[in-house]
């Protein structure tokens, strides 16, 4: 018995704990030991300690360092876009043409953009986890929001100062992250979006690959350039094929412990439901586009965020109808399942925990249509300012611990930024794309359900989206700010169509959210702590835990793949790049990547693969090497990456960084950014 | 043994053989005593014939009937709306407004219609499968086509005598169809677009349902309306709740026979990839017809049918995730194996047709995706054109026999129809769809695929899309006829750069089409024959053949049917449509109908649901009761009718009919067409 039970333990060591270069790893939990076994360097605390704090993230969905003492940030273009969008105006559009801050007052403040270092985590496991003990539905919910209110207020209300509470293994552990926060963000540089993405969307996810996806900006504290002593350098010599590289990143969010019937919830119901009201406005901006210049300016980033959306949902699909990905996901939890039930103890507190989310996936059918209908006309622009509106006043009379999470003294710091700032609007691109929202209540819950009705009453859908975004002010930052500082007398005083609106809907997505989180989310929650606890029980904390836009450190080496039985070299190079422009969009070189042509070297190194395990959130990581130096710029997956999301497949999924050294020969012969430059190589030194 | 082997072909014919009301039966082997069981109606050999010879096929699509004995035919709005909208102008638009010929003089001749009688039905399963013995891949299928024109040879070359080699039960039978063909098809009636499809999109396979989707035309022959002899009555009566009813129609297709790994394919594979094209090109329709009003009038229909296709593949996709539903087929499918497997001369015959037709679904995930990603630019109208120009050149110097089946001397009477025909083209839409189906080459295959950069070039989609469409001379009739006309030395001189650039592509395009279906169809139809004689040797022809678009009869009752938990009655009336008018697109009634309200009685049955076994095709198709009577115009399914494509669900699935009383009492009352109604008054006489 003895013996079978070894058997069965290496087996289940060798199949589910981390892969070869698998994992995004909290600092604190780093394999150096297997780094070390794989590729003969050890990262010492000092190596790990100094990269997460050269190490930033981007509030709005990115990861950053700092590459210089003076506050200087790199990230990527598609990451400060919308900033560099803001700025622009129909007479000077910096998308088009670029960006480049010449003289320090030449820097510009990007209207809405935050940066957060990451500066202490504790563990609050016990506080949050024994909030909840003997209670469920509702009350689980309310336990955790006042327990989560609570530890956040440690960090009391400095604007300077972000506190969140992140759940890691779905609920097994609880911790507290405590950031500096950034506010002031100015733009330093940016190149023209045609070379950043070059090759657009056919280009996207794919490689070989050529894009200057690079974008620059500064954090500034008290009106002045913040100090921030811990950066990275830049290295000289940059990599060769098989060299060791880290991402240190925020990736975003992956779904690799989720159980079978989740991941069949995803295959079977969201995604099908998901992927086609991508493609549909997707469509409707390529022709909202032809109307003009002004209006292809307008949509050009939600365009770029709506296509790279659509190809990953794809990319995500495809990986959970390959029938041979699938069968592993099967087979692991099949292997846990057992372990946990050859053990009697295990199995008496964990085992019906799988059968009882499957359970709850058929109750999520059912809910999940109604709160996406309503979230997919609340996350329209002047929509979604109104809701807050509403929302904030009405939750800011409430105790700071019964308040929705997104209300809490420490999150509405965030919450104010955002509708305080100014950035532009576009009223004939809202009226299309809450047209749209508005068309997709009624098709996903049917012209006769009572939501419906309630959305629409008589009205068709462009009708009404046309009557609330032309008659609105919340265009207006001062007018969303009077409201937001007039809390609920101003709400109920208020005549603004748009807040009315969002007024005559909020009792019913109020209910709708909370029958939700109450059925579908509490009862999931508690059941996939338990089977954090039984993973924890088995492998101990051997793997990761799935990604949640926090602090992570990946690991791997510079590597080609077979693309469908043609191996794809790891590298390509400038000439490259000038090869592949034809002059049509989306190949078409900007004017200074043409007239640089003589002066830039063709073998440098452009764009390059590496094995290292990321995903959607770690855009703009730096890519270094064994010395924290930098070596690249992390601004994509290959198309593997894509079913990244559920598990890692070494042998073809790459992360695709920016060569270091193109980006200098970028800086210094296409854009002379001698200023920059000369930052990056002073700080070298 | 022997107790056991009954117990499983118990099991075997109450599980396979049709359940209650399925079937799309052909008229030779219809199940009359069912019916009689059932209903306690027998059919009799007269009845079958009577409803066979005034049942009616629209070739573009659709299902009609005769009647009245001087060629009138009912079939839906929705299948003649292309050629109201080809009689229509930017100045009047039949479309918007509706058709009525008050006069004879007033009908109006379609320009490519094409009405056909089912006129004889011949068995060639011997010529067909015996031309096919010890052949495979390439020389089977040229083996199939030579032995297909050869049967259809008998029919000489009459414009008026259409031949169709049909292949029933996937190869298990081939019946040679000879129809009588009308060509000369003039417009007589057409509603307004906003009561035909009242409710539009969001309605589409719904209900309750309030729709008047009738369309009437005649068929003329020597400029006179031909004699038809066989033609449907008028029930006076109409139906009630429960009544037996019979649809008599051409359903499209159907996929019930195939294989669980073709339906995984068509689940995995293809669903995901066609269902978001259809979303984009929604999308860009939407947009595009916001241009202004006549864009908003070229699109229509098209935009109709996209929206038509979108839903229902969404609906199929929907029936083939749902577990339950999947398992059962699963379970089918096991069970006629485990039933082949117990009869060793079967199992050696027939057993491993299953893995075979399993391999082949890796051959066809390889190969599909450039033969899809043509045929996306080919199906557009003047590149269509193009295309048919430069193969049929091709092709008539080749016998009869060698030819592409489209060209065979039976075929090209319609293709020339086809080209000739004066059809409206709207350059700014179809340079719209180009750019779409030129952007999805590149899309599914990648840049770096050699056909992406053949179809491509150096050029951006929207460029090539905007050059061929805006220098092509394909638009006008004559043009096309002189390059059919001149045959290969006429294409050959042609500088028209849509001929020329289907020339480019032409090669590539034949070799593409050729290694399909030599490495797929072809080995795909020899596996699918072996099952078709497996299924034939363990369950006769007790299951009715996937449809083909040939002549069906399906027999069922009124009934409602339970829709999440609310059940729906069977029956709404006219009092409902004025109920559900919000005066907002697609809930707005013309003028006509707001007009008529008060002479129109309330409770007048509008619509109605029957347990008919119906899909795609039967558009159009006659209602009738046990008399032969007229009782109601199917024009939709229920949206569980959609899963029909892979089994019938009697539990649900039901059949849309508008009621032959608000079909009189609109005629009558709201468009006073009293030259129509009494001629079908006359007729019932």
């Amino acid at each position: 018995m003895k013996t079978l039970l070894i058997a069965l333990s290496l087996l289940l060591a060798s199949s589910s704990t981390a892969l070869a270069d698998e994992g995004m790893w909290t600092f604190d939990n780093f394999p150096s030991a297997k780094v070390q076994q794989t590729y003969g360097f050890l990262p010492s605390a000092a190596f790990l300690d100094h990269v997460r704090k050269a190490s930033a993230r981007d509030a709005g969905g990115c990861s950053a360092s700092f590459i210089s003492p003076q506050g200087l940030i790199m990230t990527n273009h598609h990451c400060v876009v919308e900033c560099v969008g803001q700025l622009s105006t129909p007479q000077q559009d910096f998308v088009q043409t670029g960006f480049t801050a010449k003289r320090a007052e030449d820097e510009k403040t990007c209207p809405a953009f935050e940066i957060d270092q990451l500066a202490q985590i504790d563990d609050i496991t016990a506080e949050i986890q024994g909030a909840t003990v003997g209670k469920t539905g509702d009350a689980a919910n309310l336990a955790i929001r006042a327990a989560s209110a609570k530890a956040q207020e440690v960090c009391g209300k400095d604007v300077a100062v972000r506190c969140d509470v992140v759940s890691l293994y779905h609920g097994g552990i609880y911790k507290l992250y405590r950031y500096h926060r950034y506010t002031d963000v100015r733009l330093v540089f940016a190149p023209e979006y045609a070379v950043a993405q070059f090759g657009g969307d056919p280009d996207n996810f794919n490689f070989p690959r050529f894009d200057f996806d690079i974008g620059v900006v500064r954090v500034y504290e008290n009106g002045k350039p913040a100090a921030t002593p811990d950066y990275f350098k830049w290295s000289t010599a940059g990599t060769k094929d098989g060299d060791l590289v880290f991402v240190s990143g925020n990736p975003g969010s992956t779904s690799r412990e989720l159980t079978v019937s989740q991941l069949s919830y995803i295959r079977d119901v969201q995604l099908p439901e998901t992927i086609p009201i991508l493609a549909e406005l997707r469509g409707i901006l390529e022709e909202f586009q032809l109307r003009g210049a002004e209006q292809t300016r307008e949509a050009n980033e939600l365009r770029f965020f709506i296509e790279n959306d659509y190809k990953a949902e794809l990319g995500r699909q495809r990986a959970l109808n390959d029938h041979a990905f699938f069968k592993q996901k099967v087979n692991e939890e099949q292997k846990l399942r057992a372990a946990v039930a050859a053990k009697p103890k295990l199995a008496a507190a964990y085992s019906s925990a799988w059968d009882e989310i499957a359970q709850l996936q058929i109750v999520r059918t059912h809910l999940a249509p109604a709160v996406g209908a309503l979230a997919g006309i609340f996350n329209q622009g002047m929509l979604g300012y109104a809701q807050t509106l509403v929302e904030a006043a009405a939750e800011r009379q409430k105790p700071n611990g019964a308040r929705l999470p997104n209300f809490t003294d420490q999150a509405l710091v965030g919450v104010e930024q955002q509708l305080e700032a100014p950035a532009p609007i576009y009223p004939d691109l809202e009226q299309t794309t809450l047209t749209l929202g508005l068309q997709q209540v009624r098709e996903q819950l049917g012209t006769d359900d009572p939501l419906t009705k309630q959305v629409l009453g008589k009205d068709a859908p462009a009708d009404l989206a046309q009557r609330l975004v032309s008659q609105t002010k919340l265009a207006d930052p001062a007018v969303r700010k009077a409201l937001f500082v007039g809390g609920q007398a101003a709400i109920d005083a208020s005549t603004d169509p748009m807040i009315v609106y969002a007024i005559r809907l909020d009792a019913t997505s109020r209910r709708l959210t909370k029958d939700f989180e109450a059925q579908v989310a509490a009862p999931t929650r508690a059941a996939a702590e338990r089977i954090a606890k039984a993973r924890f029980a088995i492998y101990g904390t051997s793997i990761d835990p799935d990604a949640t836009f926090t602090a992570r450190l990946s690991y791997g080496s510079v590597k080609g793949f077979d693309n469908n039985g043609t191996f794809v070299p790891p590298y390509t190079t400038i000439g490259g790049l000038y090869d592949r422009a034809t002059g049509a969009a989306p190949y078409k070189l900007p004017q200074s990547w043409l007239a640089a042509k003589p002066t830039v070297v063709s073998n440098t190194p452009m764009n390059f693969v590496s094995t290292n395990d990321i995903i959607g959130g770690n855009s703009g990581s730096p890519s270094i090497d064994k010395n924290g130096e930098i070596v690249g710029l992390i601004f994509d997956g290959n198309i593997y990456s894509l079913g990244g999301d559920f598990g890692y497949d070494g042998s073809r999924n790459r992360a695709v960084s920016v060569d270091s050294r193109a980006l200098l020969a970028g800086l210094r012969s296409v854009y002379q950014a001698d200023r920059i430059v000369a930052e990056i190589e002073a700080a070298r030194k």
